[in-house]
């Protein structure tokens, strides 16, 4: 089925259950996946991505909402797996259309309502949720089940539908040991599997991955290893909803005894929530301002930041090309950035590092395996999840397309059948009835691009645009001529932008200018009128004119001026 | 020392040598050192670097000539270590300016000469020479010694002045069972060791990474797994300077029994030279053209090509959205991607290894750590090096620069003292005299851009244009005003590109246009007669129109023509 033939059937009479995965197939961000009875629909988070190097000047990427739009009477609710931003970064602009509550655990609704600066919430619209319980939308129901990630309050969920049951493991690993002393819910996962699942999806992000990813008490370890050695301040960098990774600071920090300094706004939210919730425990006494850091003697301190990767605006940024006003790094400072780079990141992280190193301080990084461990499940997790559930079928989510292929591969050898696995595109319609199911349709799975208060208008024709402009800039011919003879009052006039350095292309410009007088002289003289005409002449005679000088191809534009 | 002190002090009288990095030092690529005696000078390499994706527009970036201009009287030649672009591919731009000779062995030189259709070269200025040989520019004389590297006929350099012995490692591994028999040439190494090194420069690219870079015979234990369970056609993507890779590709298809087809200029250029040279061992019978591949079966036919790196026109990037002429992949191939990524291209390559599964094709990538091997020597390996040399100075090259330091943290783990371990950055002159050496000042180390036929007139400031013009696009206004009251007898016209999707701004547009006249004739009224003054009234007018309706600010410009 080709995204042309954007064609959704009409259902069944017969119970029935959709899947329509809106975003996160065959892509890493804006995660969503619609669950759609006879009556009733919900979505599964609301996620948004980061712009590609090719979606020039776009912010973010949301999920296209057609399907639920021209379902709006049967939309009942989006509920969330947890509070990063791929699952809930959507969720404004969702709102703004649809009056529906949102779903979640108190910590991943918290981090929806931070955003209140930016967006209006109405209050009223959250309903928080505690694993282990349940929540029914008409024929749906939905069981929120604990499982570990690198943000708490993390679940997966079961969703109880006539068709069948669905079970979304939403982002998750499997930590034997972690921070909080909750692994997963492995009995009702367990029990889950045994009523029966007719399909399930699942986070595929570390498909490719080998073995079990490491237990958070790793980074623990690293950290011991590193706060026992460093002499000098301590700086750790790392997602701001990294809760686990926050207490594991803190904890060295008491153990050590340093004291800790939260920087950036972002990163105190969280802390805020986090310990007013219960998740974080971070004794008062501990934390100082990041003013009160030089009170300190070096070994004393440890910062925590946001900035790992390398975001150009980010503290840890600013600090490594000396540009934050109220922290200086300096020789003898260790710097842990406890993440790895998200693919496409890279270059900027280690430019970050590179700048870290020339101001003298030490970089531990993720790289290392030991001081950042993956949030997400490796193939034997995988395996384990898919052994303990055994889904009928089989929806591999969360993950660029070699990723969802790979873990289909994975769930064929715990025995789901190979035609069971349905390997999807964002937007395709999964239909089971009877229990069985298969793609039925496509609805609009596309990229609606937010720059500033646009949603969605910048689109293909502008990214052309701006990719043109940014390779060779544009030239502007701005010239008046009388209607009668379509002879020069005015100009030419030549202004352009991102082509040459202008101090120095004084002589290159008087002569472009030349040559276009005569070019539209010539006009005059062979009786051409028609303005798209002379503007054809003009545009061809200074493209091939700057080529010849430049090699470069800018966007050329005539505006010619009739009086 | 800043950037600002651009500061080289008169050499002293007595015998020195000043080695001079003028790229390569805190990035990958542009490689080049500059090795001066009183009387004379050559060049250790001339690259090129690709432009970072801030870099919009440009081709490539290449060295600052400036200090050799200033001494061009004692410029004697150009040194060639290897073929790879990153150490020649500034020569042509060097030859424009510069008559000296251009010295390496055959297959450099061979490659160096393959960029005629782009660059004419005088023939007469190549001097071929091989490892083990000797070749004197007055009171410099180079040995090149025979190393290992992913490209053949790679050296180190072994540098003779008055003041002292210079050892230049190129880049460099230690292979020590490689495909062509000819592993680095030890004995050399050890006894330059024993003369006494004044001072050494080595490769850092791999100096993070632990241990000893695996053997090229690795690639051909994978590729032996991978030829004996391939049903169908198999393609293999490397660069296309890998002769070492092509000459196992070419021993798997004669073991497998299959038919192989080169894909590609660049790689049909380097078989025939490395071919002609002795390089490489190609049975003629054994080669098809691309044309003829679907007159074999599957199982019988390998295709080498290049795009290993996602480079969006190449073969491999084409091939995986159906858009190459000559060549289709259909299920059942199996790609081999023999490289890993270049830090920057991670994304282009998954997105090539996605469409490439999208279209039914198993793919075999070198993250896999046996399907491609690095070129460059990893710890054990630097540390040997340092072992044979025993340099009394060290310089790490050819790396970003927590690279430089990781390399220089090794050097005196072997015994360098530390304070004889300069970490430079490009433009850093090192002066040794009387056997002591240091940083003694600082010349022009920047990017020198390349874009189309322009060589350095693309600059910070026309950079800067073209990133504000691909964040948010370009607003101009045209109006003629009579030149008496300033009022409008033409326009206004908004022409604008990349900021709004046109055909649905209508109303937008026309709003624009109303504001415009709206502020036009308010400065008639008010009697501004000034055209700068009137600009500024429409800039900022627009500005704020546009922002406060799209939270956009694209470049705004002005341009008002009087009759």
């Amino acid at each position: 089925m080709t995204v042309d033939s954007l064609i959704v059937p009409d259902p069944p009479l017969e119970p029935y259950v959709r899947l329509v995965p809106l975003g996160g197939c065959g892509e890493i961000g804006r995660n969503m996946t619609l669950v759609e009875t006879n009556d009733d629909m919900v979505a599964v988070d609301c996620g948004l991505m980061f712009p590609d190097e090719e979606m020039f000047g776009v912010d973010i990427v949301i999920n296209d909402f057609t399907y639920i739009r021209e379902r709006a009477s049967k939309f009942r609710a989006v509920l969330v797996t947890h509070g990063h931003e791929d699952h809930i970064g959507g969720i404004p602009y969702l709102l703004r259309e649809f009056d529906v509550p949102v779903v979640g655990t108190d910590l991943s609704l918290a981090l929806i309502k931070a955003k209140a600066k930016e967006h209006r919430f109405d209050q009223q619209k959250f309903q928080t949720i505690e694993a282990g319980e349940s929540i029914r939308f008409g024929s749906i129901d939905a069981e929120f089940v604990h499982i570990n990630h690198s943000v708490s309050g993390a679940c997966a969920l079961a969703i109880r539908t006539p068709a069948g049951l669905i079970f979304h493991t939403g982002d998750f690993k499997f930590d034997q040991t972690p921070i909080d002393g909750r692994p997963a819910d492995f009995a009702t996962i367990a029990e889950v599997g045994d009523e029966g699942v007719l399909c399930m999806l699942s986070d595929s992000t570390n498909a490719e991955r080998p073995g079990h990813t490491l237990s958070e008490r790793v980074v623990g370890e690293a950290f011991s290893t590193i706060f026992s050695r460093a002499k000098g301040r301590i700086i750790v960098a790392s997602f701001a909803s990294n809760v686990p990774r926050i207490q594991q600071v803190v904890d060295h920090a008491v153990r050590f005894d340093r004291k800790v300094a939260f920087l950036g706004r972002s990163l105190q939210n969280v802390m805020r929530y986090a310990s007013e919730l219960g998740y974080l425990r971070v004794p008062p006494e501990r934390v100082i301002q990041i003013e009160e850091v030089d009170d300190y003697p070096p070994a004393q301190v440890v910062v925590m930041t946001t900035g790992s990767q390398g975001e150009p605006m980010s503290a840890l940024t600013r600090m490594s090309v000396r540009d934050h006003r109220k922290f200086k790094i300096v020789a003898g400072d260790t710097v842990v950035i406890s993440a790895t780079p998200i693919p496409g990141n890279e270059k900027s992280v280690y430019r970050t590092i590179n700048n870290l190193y020339k101001l003298g301080a030490t970089v531990v990084h993720g790289t290392d395996g030991k001081s950042h461990v993956s949030g997400h499940a490796s193939q034997e997790e995988l395996l384990l999840m898919l052994n303990l559930v055994r889904p009928k079928y089989f929806i591999p989510v969360h993950g660029e397309y070699r990723m969802l292929v790979m873990h289909g591969q994975l769930a064929v050898r715990t025995g789901v059948a190979p035609e069971h696995i349905l390997t999807c595109e964002n937007g395709d319609v999964i239909e089971f009835c009877g229990g069985e199911g298969d793609k039925v349709g496509k609805t609009y799975g596309g990229h609606v691009m937010v720059d500033g208060s646009g949603v969605g208008d910048v689109g293909d024709a502008v990214l052309r645009d701006r990719k043109a402009l940014s390779n060779d800039g544009i030239m502007m011919v701005v010239v008046t001529i009388d209607s009668e003879e379509a002879r020069i009052i005015a100009g030419p006039d030549v202004v352009t932008r991102g082509v040459l350095y202008l101090p120095e292309s004084d002589g290159v410009m008087n002569e472009l200018r030349n040559e276009l007088t005569g070019i539209i002289e010539n006009c005059s003289l062979e009786g051409i009128r028609d303005l798209n005409t002379v503007k054809e002449h003009i545009r061809n005679g200074l493209s091939r004119s700057i080529y010849a000088r430049t090699k470069r191809r800018p966007i050329v534009i005539p505006v010619v001026m009739e009086v």
